[in-house]
Order: structure tokens, then sequence, then C-alpha cells
């Protein structure tokens, strides 16, 4: 029996290793050119060098290993995407390890923040990564953001995973296709639109008064949702309008890519008025931001003393921010009262539209469970009604229905399970509740230590254990991750 | 439109005036007799006697309203639920409010605390009330304790509501009768149990050093998982051997109906064995207290500097309250560091036994959700194939699993807008998730300021109000109160 563990999973994984060859490839060649860069502005050479020889020679292999033409079965798939959204952070790590003064399980936690699009910080001093490490952790969250809206759009959907399979549109320009054109079908288009919406990003920053290098890295990481900033302050100490910037291209990042290719690409943003998703969304934005305002604006604190504008453009950026799982921060919302960082916290169930990058549970989630409910009240009154739900001008199939319930049971359950451990850890019960809520949610500032301002450097080895844990499984929408803890898994895989 | 209004209420709801008819008068009597011993003590006259005239003469109103033999549909059914669980504490509240010192919203808020079997307090001085207010706010938890055992075995079960369809069985002794027969019966059976393990718990609670009158009002409100106690510091100041009864009790109060009844009068504890739920609830029970121990006899403060043998009775006294939601305490875990409040937090969203008198979700709707879970993960993997589901020997029907889903999201959403609401208006936040959670719970204690040695009286008129609408809705299983809000409802009654 034990002699026949290597060959099944060789044989069931071979479009697995040919992939993640390919990435690793790519990987190195990217730090190859960032050691170049960071030869050029003199700093620490031996990282992504390191991390270049790795990827290439780890790529080669893997690309050797693998089949290209090797079409996998959905078992094959799921312990694909969950083994690849491992080892792609793995690697990423290498420069953050070696030139980042970080051990290593700190550049993991970077790295899979990073991939993951989490943008949670183990870096406790800025002063540690150089012009090149921040670019690195700033691209990681780009193609991280592109590799998840694949996965989603191309990938979970097709699956009929998490109850994505409600997002197979034509729209989306994804097609009934064989698995390597769809997912290069899917990249493409995704790339397109998010290399534009990124250099639109960066120029307004620009103009608006951020420093060059920034404005880019944070146009990086501002259409992903994703929230690393090279700036220790996040975006605290930019412009006003710098501020309003960033509060339109991430609500751009979390209204999807549906949105952002119409809006850009076809110009006719008509259908989209009509989309549940997104008014829902914009109404979930407005209530949360408008409420936050108002409270900021008749408790003034020492850490909260804001003007009618200020609290108005706090209160969208940071609801903005929260939401759409972006993180990033204009104030340092660790320090304002409890009631208004109730507000921020119960936004973090939120998450943006389903084709975003956005992680959180996200909008359509919740209004397929809000349709479960208002069903199971009409049965209570009509225990025999055959009641067909719709959303919009979509039927909800139960098999959606299904798998959206079961997706959000197992986002609480991993929400809470974390947030008992790292209380239990850390002794701090906020603490732990916003750490665990924002790494499901790939969202990255928590609460106290863990602040928008503040660092997972701290937190103890086992905390961030479960964070990385969590970001993973968070960002592969939780189904292929538990699906390892079944014995179905390995007996489907086996024979 | 609006002249036929009156009408069809009273036409519709006459079951439930003849019942509520009937409840009132019993309470009228019930508060006569507190008022003799009142007069008898020489406590506050006035308080008794006019609840017993309200009640007499309301009563007798309400009753000739009615008519027993109106046999009620469903959307009367669940009405009249929601109704007469809110204008019996109605009528309750009317002694604290004259004869306790309370504002009647603190007095409405005690006696639905007391009827919902909550056990939160909005009294801040224990020396405002005499026996005769204890006694009746022990004696509401106790008769509070049987309707809701009837409303879930008899009533929610065979209206197929929150799941409760699952617990439809022979072993309850409720067959399938018409509505009058069938709450008689049902009534009349958990009236017996209750009886005895009432009259068992009050002589072992006296046994051990629990003065009469305090003993007699614990066992009480022990049963049905209650939580008042006349002593303001509940548990904490009785005997070691007081408190491990008052664990044992608590954990066959939280265990349910047919444990209970097997137990004492079929002698026949092997079927229970059997029972996934029993089995579940027990393993629980014991991991967290296990863990509760372990963390404080390593983690010694000022607060909670327990021996070996302390740590294991706070333990599982504290978890054992929290889990079943009786809510006494043995020690002031509000003080406890928050690593170990983060346990308790997490057992508030347990609950015992789905026959049992506890609030909270109930481990057979955990299990449920597991099942819905560890079901959609091998649909991942097999999309077309049929699964079964089952619990123990029994067969989950869809009907189950779509009624347990949709309970436990309203459960879920009514805690998170409490807790949110709680927060913004105390500006706490542990506060407003804790008072939130043990409202919808029906637990009692929550952290800080109204932790089990503090009390709900200092908060704000608004929390309170929110606080009632939770305790009454959590009580009645969500589904009759939410009903309220759907037009379908409103249109059944009508037409
Ligand atoms: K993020
Ligand atoms: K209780």
């Amino acid at each position: 029996m034990k002699a026949r563990a290597k060959p099944w999973l060789l044989e069931n994984l071979r479009f697995a290793y040919y992939f993640l060859g390919v990435v690793y490839l790519a990987m190195g060649v990217v730090m190859l050119g960032l050691e170049a860069l960071s030869l050029l502005l003199r700093e620490s050479a031996w990282g992504f060098l390191s991390g270049a020889v790795a990827g290439l020679g780890l790529g080669a292999w893997f690309r050797k290993l693998g089949d290209p033409k090797h079409e996998p079965g959905r078992a094959e798939a799921l312990l694909s995407i969950a083994l690849i959204w491992l080892l792609v952070p793995a690697l990423g790590a290498i420069p953050f390890w070696i030139s980042g003064g970080m051990p290593y399980l700190d550049a993991l936690f970077e790295s899979m923040s990073g991939f993951t699009t989490t943008g949670a910080t183990a870096l406790a001093d800025f002063s540690q990564f150089g012009y090149s490490l921040f670019f690195w952790r700033s691209l990681m969250q780009w193609f991280g953001g592109v590799g998840f809206l694949v996965l989603a759009v191309a990938l979970l959907a097709h699956l009929a995973v998490a109850g994505r399979q409600l997002f197979i549109t034509e729209s989306t320009g994804v097609q009934k296709e064989p698995f390597t054109p769809r997912l290069r079908t899917a990249a493409l288009s995704i790339l397109k639109v998010y290399a534009v919406l990124t250099l639109a990003a960066a120029v307004c920053y620009w103009i608006a008064g951020v420093p060059a290098f920034e404005a880019v890295c944070n146009a990086l990481t501002t259409l992903p949702a994703a929230g690393f900033s090279p700036n220790p302050r996040s975006f605290e100490q930019y412009t006003p309008l710098a501020q309003w910037f960033g509060t339109l291209f991430m609500f751009l990042g979390g209204a999807g890519f549906v949105l952002q290719y119409r809006l850009f690409f076809t110009l006719d943003p008509r259908p989209l008025l009509k989309d549940v998703e997104l008014r829902v969304y914009t109404l979930i934005v407005l209530v949360f931001s408008v409420s936050l305002a108002a409270f900021l604006m008749t408790h003034h604190t020492q850490a909260m003393n804001y003007s009618w504008a200020d609290a108005f453009r706090h209160a969208f950026f940071n609801v903005t921010s929260i939401i759409t799982t972006t993180g990033y921060a204009s104030a340092d919302f660790a320090l304002w009262v409890p009631a208004a960082q109730a507000i921020l916290v119960t936004a973090m169930f939120v998450g943006g539209c389903a084709g975003s990058g956005a992680g959180g549970i996200k909008v359509i989630r919740l209004l397929v469970v809000g349709a479960i409910v208002r069903r199971e009240l009409i049965r209570s009154l009509h225990p025999q009604a055959i009641i067909t739900l719709r959303l919009g001008s979509k039927t909800l199939g139960e098999d959606v229905m299904r798998s959206v319930a079961a997706f959000i049971t197992l986002y609480v359950a991993l929400v809470v399970a974390g947030a008992l451990l790292i209380s239990l850890l850390e002794n701090d019960f906020i603490l732990g509740l916003t750490a665990s809520a924002q790494a499901v949610g790939n969202i990255g500032p928590g609460l106290g230590e863990v602040g928008p301002m503040g660092s997972y450097a701290g937190l103890e080895p086992l905390s961030k254990v479960i964070l990385i844990f969590q970001m993973w499984a968070g960002r592969i929408e939780l189904i292929p991750v538990f699906l390892l803890l079944t014995p179905e898994l390995w007996k489907k895989l086996r024979g």
C-alpha cells in the first residue's frame, strides 16, 4: 500500500505540477528582475537571487514532472488549488526571509498575506525593507488578485463550489471550454481590465500628491482589494484628495470585474443598474459610511476629533476599505471609541461583490441567505408551497442555496475557532476576534495591537500559523481546504 | 378596509384569547396567594394585589372573548405564540413595578427575563425585593420553562418550525392529537418530571447547606435552565458540594426532558446511551470544562487564584451553566482574564439538548449543520451523488435541514444586529456582544458591567428594549417573531 502512495499523487496531480512549474518559473524571472533592481539601488542582494534560483530550479523540475494535457478531475482540481495556493507563497517568502530580516515564519506570513491579498503585515519596522522588497510585496498582491479572480470566475464557478455556479454568465466572456484555454481566456480579460484600472489609480494617486513609488505600489494593491502599502501609516498622511481617490478605486475594486469590464471596455453601464448585487453593495457601503460619519461627528475624543468634512472622508474611506476587504486606513481606527469600531467589525463580514478580488462572505451570498430565510418563513405558513427564489432575473437553484449555506457555515466556524484559539494564545479577546475575522476575510487590519498602524510581528508563533492557515483557506473559498479533511477525497484520488 | 381590521383579528385569534385568559386567571390566583404571603411577611402589599386584580379582570375578559374549540391554523398559532409570550410577561411585571421599586421598563425586563428563563436581572440592589418578589421571580421561571417545553415539544414540532419536526418521536408521549388535548398531554408529563426533579434539587441544595428559601428558589430555576437566584452572588457563597449539585442538576436540565423522563420514570437509561445529541452534549461539556480547568490552573491572577479542586469545580460549574444557558455563576467570571472568558463566550452559542428548557442554538441543530456541510463537501467531489443524511438512526429530511439553516441564520443575524446596536448605545464592544448573545440564547449573564454579579439596570433604556425583544424572540425560536415582518402572514390572516 505504502509503495503506491507516490505514484497516485504524481499521476493525479500532473496538471498541478505543470501549472506550478510555470508559475514558479515566472516568479523566478520576476525575482531576477527584482534582483537587478536591488543591485541597482544597492539593497540587500541575496534574497531575490536565492528566490530566483529556487523558483527557476524547482519550476523546471515541477514542469517536467507535470503534463499540461492532463485534464484534472474534480478531486484533483480542488486539491491542486489548495496545493498551489500554499506553495506559491512559500517561494515568495524567500526574499523577505533572506533580505528582509524576518524569520521564515514571519516571511511566510507576509507572503501568504500578500498572495491572498490580505495585507496583514508581520513587519514591525518598515525600515527593514528596501524599495525592491516593498515593490515585490505589492506585485505579489496584484498577481494574487488576478490569480484569485481566475480561480473564482473560471474554476470554482465551473466546479460549482461555494455557490460560485451562480456566477456562470455569458457576460464574463468565460465559455464552457476545456481546462487550459478556459484559464487562459479568463486570465487575459482580467489582466486587461486590471492593468488599465491600476494605471488609472497610480496616475490619480500621483496627481493627488502621493510620491511616485508609493502611488504605484498602492495602485497595485488597491484594485485587488489587497491593502499592503509601503507607507507604515497607510493612507493617513496623504492628501484628502488622494484619500477620496482611494475610496473610489477601492469601491471599484470591490464592485467586481464585470462592472470594471463594462465601464471601461463596453462603455455601457446601463445593465449594471439592474444588477441586484451591485445595488445592494452600494447601499451597504452608503449605510455603513453615513452611520459611521454621523457617529464620528457627534462623538469627539482625542483620537477622533474630526470636522464635518473629515468625518465623512474617514467614514467613507475606512468603511469602503473594510467592506471591500482592502484594509487601507486613513486614520488609526484602533484608537477610536469601541462604538465606532463596532461598525467596522460588523462590516468585516460583508465583503464586496462576488466577481471582485474582495474577500469576506460577499454580498451575493448574503442575498442568497436572505432568500433562503425568507422562503422558510413563508414555508412556516404554507408548508406544502413550492417557492422558486430569484435574485434579479436569475432563478436560485437548490444546489446554489445548499452550497452557500455550507460555505457560510464553514466561514463562521473558522472565524469562531480562530477567534477562540488566538484569544487564548494572546489573552486578548478583541485582538483574537478581529485577527481571526480579518484573516478568513482576507482583510488585513484588526483592532488593538494588530490595528491598521500596528503589526502582527509580536504575536505568538502559533497564532501566526493559525492566521496563515486562515488566510490560505479563506482565499480559496474554504471548500478545497476542508475537503482535505474528508476521507472521500483521498479515496477518490487513490481509486 | 379599516373597519374590517378588528373583526379578523378577533375572529382568528379566538383560541389565543381563550388560552391567554386562562393563563391570566391562573396568574391572578397565584398572585393572590403571593399577596397573602407578602401580607404575612409584612412586605409591600400593593404589587401582587394590583397584579391579581389585573390578571383576574383581564383574564375573565380574554376568556370570554376567546373560544377553546376554535382550532387555530398555522398563521394563527404562530401569531398567538408571539402574542402570548409578550402579554404574559407584561402582566407578570406589575409586582416588580409597584412593589419592587422598578420603573415599568425595568420591571418588564425582569419579567421577560423571568418567563423566557433568561435570568438577566435589572435589579441593582437586591434589598429592593422581599421574599415574596424573589419567590415570584423564581416561580415565573419555573412556569416559563414548562411553557417553553410545551411550546417546543408539542407545538413547534407539529408546526414543523425551526427544525423542531426532527423532535417528533413517540418517546415524548406526545401523539398526533388535536390541539387542546395535545397541549394538555405534553404539559402534564412535563409538569410531572419537572416537579420531581425540582424537589430533588431543592433537597440536595438544602442538605449541602443552602438556606431553605434560597434552596427552593434555586431549585425552581435550575431545571428550566433559568438562572435567577435570590442571592446577589448567585452560587458563589455556597459550599463546594452545593456547587457540584448545581452542576449536576444544570446538566440534567440541559440534557432534556426525554432523559429526565427515562431516568426517573422508566428507570431504563440504556436507549439514552445511543442518543447522538446526548452524547455530543456530554462531550462538549467535558471538552469545554476540562479546557477551562486547565487554563484556570495554569494562569493565576488575583481574581482567579484557584487550587486544583477549585479550578475543576469552577470550570465545570460555569461551563455547564453557560452551555445549558442556565446562567448561574460560582465565581465572578467577568473578572477572569480575557482568554478564560473567550471559552465562556464561545460556549454561549451551543445550548443544551433540543428537548430541554435550554436556550441557545442547541446541540442537535449544530449536528444538523455539520451534516449539511459534510454533504456539501462530498458533493463538491461527486456533484450528482444522492446523499441521505442520518443522525443516529434518523434520516434527516430536506425540510429539517432548510429549517435549521434558516433558524441559525436568523439567530446569528439577531445576535450580530443586537451586538452592533448595543455596542453603539453603550460604547462598549464586549458588553454589546455578550449582552446580545446572552439575550437571544436566554442565558443571563454577559461580561463587564452585565457580568454574573452585575446588573442590566444601568443600561440605556433603548438597550433594554432591544434586549427584551431579543429574549422574547429567542425564546419562541425566532420564526414566530420574524414572521410578523412578512406581508404573507397578514395576508393569510386577513383572507
Ligand atoms: K485585504
Ligand atoms: K438562563
